[in-house]
């Protein structure tokens, strides 16, 4: 642990967990994130990784950390030093709408930064099922599947009755009116027929990435 | 209006809106069934309906009403006079899982009864997409389709994109924990990225088929 | 289907469903709406509708996209490309109060532009009914409601024991306090005691406009 | 203020407001509620009621009471001793179905034992408008209104509207799904459109009994 | 009724109800009051208000009718024509905090321009249980209590045991948390153990105002 | 810890907070209860308690553990063996009302097998305040607080007002409704007004006790 | 598909997911589950499973299908046929309370039968921290972790902090008040602190199992 | 009391409850904080409180006050005069994450200034469960425990474990989503496991210093 006073950082997680504590920026100050950042970089040497961060923060952060390499994901609003190596397995992100899409973005930078294998299918909503089943094949050679929904989140039955391999449902707050605020999306989630599907917090994209992380560790496990 | 007292019955509702006014059974005592069955009877030449009846109130009331032709259908709790004569608005009931089978059953014989041209297809939940699209032909084929299902409800989003006549969406309380008794179907329904689904109350087999009865008096309007 | 990148344009539902895709405008930037808008003009022949689209938006949409006769309606936010030719389905739009105007002009707009036979009654609220009741000859004379209103929500239940024809609600977010948003008015209208009303989503204008439409082409369908 | 050891009873009640402190039946024994009744009795002119009191427990505290004069009316489940004589002060309670018989009929019982002069208007919800509007001349001679209402609760909107008198809503848990046991009802009656309506809790016929007692007061405080 | 094209001004409220109809200001541009307002001076004689109505847009409307004596509440947000002149049904306005005020300030000034004699009592709540009660003597003379409390809303539950008066509980939004925006006032109001009290909807104080004066005309009728 | 398989006893408590680890009945069986009952009074040496025993299963439990001394409250639902002799912190449980009680008797019968001196005040919700008043004597002795109400749960707010010692406020299911269950009453009691009020679970008059003790082992610390 | 007119078997899904189709028993007769199990025994060669059956069904089932070998587990309420043999991905049911066992036996018992290397640690909720982390290591050998847990689901929270692998949580309807019913616990584990962790609905044992199984095939799909 | 016409500041509470009236800053202008400070600087002797001040509001209130000494702590957004001397009772205020640190501040400064020794331990949620047990001996050390937490506030529960003290549980509104503004930590920790857990309203900082003075002096009036 580095107290940084405001601050415990959690310096050993990398060792527990195969991945440093990531940062969560609202609500941050650039300083803040700068301090964590570099007491992270300093006591790892994996990747570190910061969400959800302003463009100007980013900025800041950016030239206030001493090491190089750091790069910003504005679609993602992601923060990384160290991004992993692409390793062999492979993630795919599959979002219903185009307004899921910045959920979609942070769960594929997340997870690319960690040294998974990603790619995306965007706008596949079962509203025209053709849309869905014509992604069938790209789904089927998944090792995991992250699942971006929001509205009805239909999405996530439809993959899961499909394929396979895990699937982890990211509710977004897409929508209005009685989709209230991706609520909606979550429950019809956690009450899907398929079997087995998962499901993360509303916009989420980070926990699901995390989710991903965590399945692709027990192979390695095991080999 | 005929006044029984405890009832205001709607004798008059068979001329402005091509029905008897439907009693509603639960919380009435089999001899107020009667009465009101009697009167509406009396007052009307169509069909008279009374739903949600247990079988031994049916028994009952079947036996006091003087006229003859009363039938009870006990899996959609249903008594029925005077069926209407099967006309050539087709409704086909989808319904997602067999635990949907009595607000399905329930939707089939109100809309029966009405005189609509009833079929029914059971257990194409999503969860198997290929069950749903097996049953494609026949969703295409009808005037309306009546869309039952719990749980999350994604049935109605595939219909709804799969076909381009009216669905009545018709949420069940099928399912457990996170499905809220119904709730959580209501609201990914109303919340559907299919364009044009309605939705009626949760297990509203009976609202669901008055809605296609309304639909179907539309097309004979205007020949 | 068009692939976008960003966007998967289902430009094969004209065909499916009688009236091509219609875009939801919020969260898409004005080159994307352009984009769609283009593609669906290529591949259909219909009308291609963009919803709740801010004017300035409007203003650089309708100058960027090729094709003319592109026309936006201020009040209802809705972009328009080659609007069908009235037929002879009658709609009435029949709103509650002032204040669920924007939602009314929404559901007129669309449900003109897909070539139903559109007229509208405002400010009709049961708390002066013989406003109500001055306008049921104009209802009755529908094909199909359309009934907007916040707050409880009562018009909905009125209309619907009024008329004999298809009633749409679509509760508003109108109100305050226990109105909660809207879903007070939505689940009244779920609850109300006129038989065979269906609901739509809290301010969708659009999803009851295309509601009527399918209802409209079940009676196309027919002759 | 009488000590029962388990109750406090409040026997100064009829000093202050008129009326002698009404007892709320369930959870309370047979010999609990007979102390209760019987210090009433003692200590007070006025009436002395027992609300939501099962038959045999009505018979048992009959039976063990001493005082002479009690009554129990098994439809509004209400014990009464000592009712008052009826005033000129006129509550018409207006009920919208034959489910909410028993919260009408509760609340009928309390303003008569109150010394209220009610009549009562059974099934005139508004899905047939034509019923509630028949009865407009009987409520607009009432002094004031109770309005009993499940589902969607829209009479008291309509009532509120037609009458210039007090309206007391009460929403009661009749319905099914969407109605959520009375709490749709519920907020619909607190978001009416017509203004000055005031509403108690759910299935309270009594609550709103009491409301009437207060008001009556009022006009007898003011000659 | 008078059809102004977006409105159909209720002209003729003062007849069945003793008072014009109330304009909501919300969603309202000034000349759209300003046509109301000029209709309903034009067809009553009584007292014309506008409610919740910015400064600005008052001051405009001021400007554009014609009438004179137009007068603007700032604190209550209220824009009132030919108050009433204060008769002698007394009411008093209680609020339980400093930021119940403006709700309180509504309430005081519909009822004031309806002709109730009214006055107002802040800052009681029942915290200090003493400050509560060194308003009694003045709550007892009270024709009607408007009891406007946030938070837990207990100031109601304190006074409707206090007197014996009509009592109208306004929940108001104040509060943080688990406050609920005014939901939890709301449920702990309907909830109050004290009998016979009412509640309006949130924040409404003219809601309370117009309840109060329903009951003013029930004296007057009986006299 | 005593590994039992189906639980793991946490004998070591007494040692950490000064009371053993009390044992939560429902859904035990009665073996499973002796079994847990006669580890922890092996393994600890002060009092031993089971919450919430139907009495069937008390009379089973008590005659199956081998030690003497076991007692079964039949009010509170509570099985103690070898309860704390009586200090000298005094705790007074106030309830609001008579449904109330079974809440009350068991934070009572908890907070005196704890070894706190306990005295109960029953009936002095807040409508009847002076009621609540008089009370005020013997509240004001005490040296911690247990507030038990339900409906509304306006007597913490007051207690809290009047009282300088810890208020524990428990909320009771009690009510119906718009009580919700003891939901209101909870959401209440974290508004009050009072400042430094706390909540604990509703109808948890055992959490209640727990509390009180943990604050009188504050006052033994010090000594 | 297999039609056996009331269900639709999708005797597919074992070459589509690896396991066949598991059956839901609530609201499914004897008979219709003896229909379904023979179909699913005759279209597959892998387990056949029937979750939530209670014993007497159960005894019905097994005389009257055909296959032998089948067997009840009556705490995990779990019917299978052929259980697949124990492979080397190993699965820890970790639960918080003793009342959490049903759900938990429900989880072991379908991921055994679907081939995991499942074992049990009972009753280590947090509130007795040293007894979670006396199951670390325990915990750190497993390739994932199955996480039941009730009340306010803190266990999740922990666990997740504890291991790299997978964190499947399952919400438990434990605990009273305001756990209202597992929701609580389902918010809880959805906004955990702990990176990564995954959720199923409220009670769902088998969803657990069914999401450990996707997990164990990733793993074998990339040896 | 003192009356200020828009207040009625309670001066006598320093009498009643050891501690003047704290203001609640929001809401109130500078001029009227200005007012009631004054009034109950001249009325008490102990602290003046006033919570929630904006910068701004702060420096012109401290102008305007006439007698010295009063300081503005921007972290807790606290205005305090005549703070009282540390006594020796020990609160330590424990938060989850670095977001919860403005109500840790809140809930540090009220205490301190209430006369309590407060110390503050940052950033020990149970993800990094060694973080939370490495504050133990601070913790033990406590004669009260603060734990303020947002998301599923587990941190509670396991200090609620490993203290006997008294626990004061803030949630906080830190999280997204499913975290629902801090109704679920405040769910959750009302659920907890831990016994004698106590929680106060959502982000009130304030009202868990204010319940631990009420402790404090419970210790005080036994010495």
């Amino acid at each position: 642990m580095a107290d940084l006073g405001f601050a415990q950082v959690d310096v050993d997680r990398e060792g527990r967990q195969g991945l440093p504590e990531v940062v969560y920026g609202p609500g941050k100050t650039a300083p803040q994130i700068t301090a964590i950042v570099t007491s992270l970089l300093a006591a790892n040497s994996g990747p570190v990784l910061v969400t959800r961060v302003e463009p100007e923060t980013a900025d800041t952060v950016l030239e206030a950390v001493a090491a190089d390499g750091g790069r910003y994901d504005a679609e993602a609003q992601l923060l990384a030093w160290r991004p992993a190596p692409a390793g062999d397995f492979r993630v795919v992100v599959a979002a219903a709408g185009t307004s899921d899409w910045p959920v979609a973005a942070e769960a594929a930078a997340v997870a690319s930064a960690a040294g998974l294998d990603v790619s995306r299918i965007d706008d596949i909503g079962v509203a025209g099922i053709h849309r869905t089943l014509a992604a069938a094949p790209r789904l089927h050679a998944a090792d995991a599947v992250i699942c971006v929904a929001g509205m009805e989140g239909a999405l996530a039955s439809v993959i899961g009755g499909l394929v396979a391999a895990p699937v982890i449902a990211v509710p977004t707050s897409t929508g209005y009116g009685a989709s209230l605020e991706g609520v909606t999306a979550l429950l019809a989630m956690l009450s899907a027929c398929a079997a087995g599907l998962t499901v993360v917090n509303i916009d989420s994209g980070f926990g699901a990435a995390m989710a991903a992380h965590r399945i692709a560790r027990t192979r390695k496990a095991s080999s």
